[in-house]
């Protein structure tokens, strides 16, 4: 063997030895972040149908927070640039009022959480037009359905 | 009029003014319970996907955070007794069963966000298969795929 070609068997050895470090592919990034953003999906339903009155307001506070703390999961998932699923490329061309606009989805859901504890339904119908602002982005980042 | 007649023309006007008061139909019921339901199914998927390591780890205390919020919210959407959907009747036929899992449920998730704090994905990946009961119930309660 040339010392090249030990070195490549060394490093190859080497290579093969590490422990197994899986990379996001680009599939698992979009169903990452497409998982989060069903989650919203359901959890918006779910107190559409709450303020409605279609449904008893007991869960009110629980899907609220968990609305606010899946909308602090979402500007992350985005972090890998691979356009695809329902994301315009937008998205990573203009990440910086993309991921300030995530931002404020996150402070003013988290917001929401104590009107749904102090103000109800009533408050959280009254406030939750301007809290989520799921249209503000869908309208520049989504693909159009 | 008789006086029945007046007295059922008078009980109309004050029936008719009442404030509107919704109830929860059939299918309102059945997809509030799917709302959640579907919520717990993206929530675990994420969760899945970092304890695998396809997806980095910074969202894993939040993602189970809103599974715990969600199985909280879980029993109170079975509790209109109305069959259908992916539901059997066997929810309400075995009723005190069926809550105990739930409340069991909620109590392991609850207990699972603390092991995340702690111990971080390998924990999670380790204490899930326990806490997350979600087969339990769906081989006994759910409709088979």
């Amino acid at each position: 063997m040339t010392r090249f070609t030990k070195f490549a068997v060394a490093l190859a050895v080497v290579v093969s030895a590490l422990p197994f470090v899986a990379k996001a592919d680009d599939k698992d990034v979009i169903d990452y972040r497409q998982h989060i953003m069903k989650t919203l999906d359901e959890q918006v339903a779910s107190i559409g149908m709450i303020v409605s009155t279609q449904i008893e307001g007991d869960n009110l506070v629980a899907h609220v927070q968990a609305i606010a703390l899946t909308a602090s999961t979402a500007l992350k998932s985005f972090e890998p640039k691979v356009a695809g699923g329902d994301s315009k490329p937008e998205v990573w061309a203009q990440w910086d009022d993309f991921s300030k606009k995530m931002k404020e989805f996150s402070t003013r859901t988290a917001a929401l959480v104590e009107t749904a504890k102090t103000g109800g339904a009533n408050a959280v119908n009254e406030a939750m037009v301007d809290a989520l602002t799921c249209k503000g982005c869908h309208d520049i980042y989504r693909v159009k359905k």
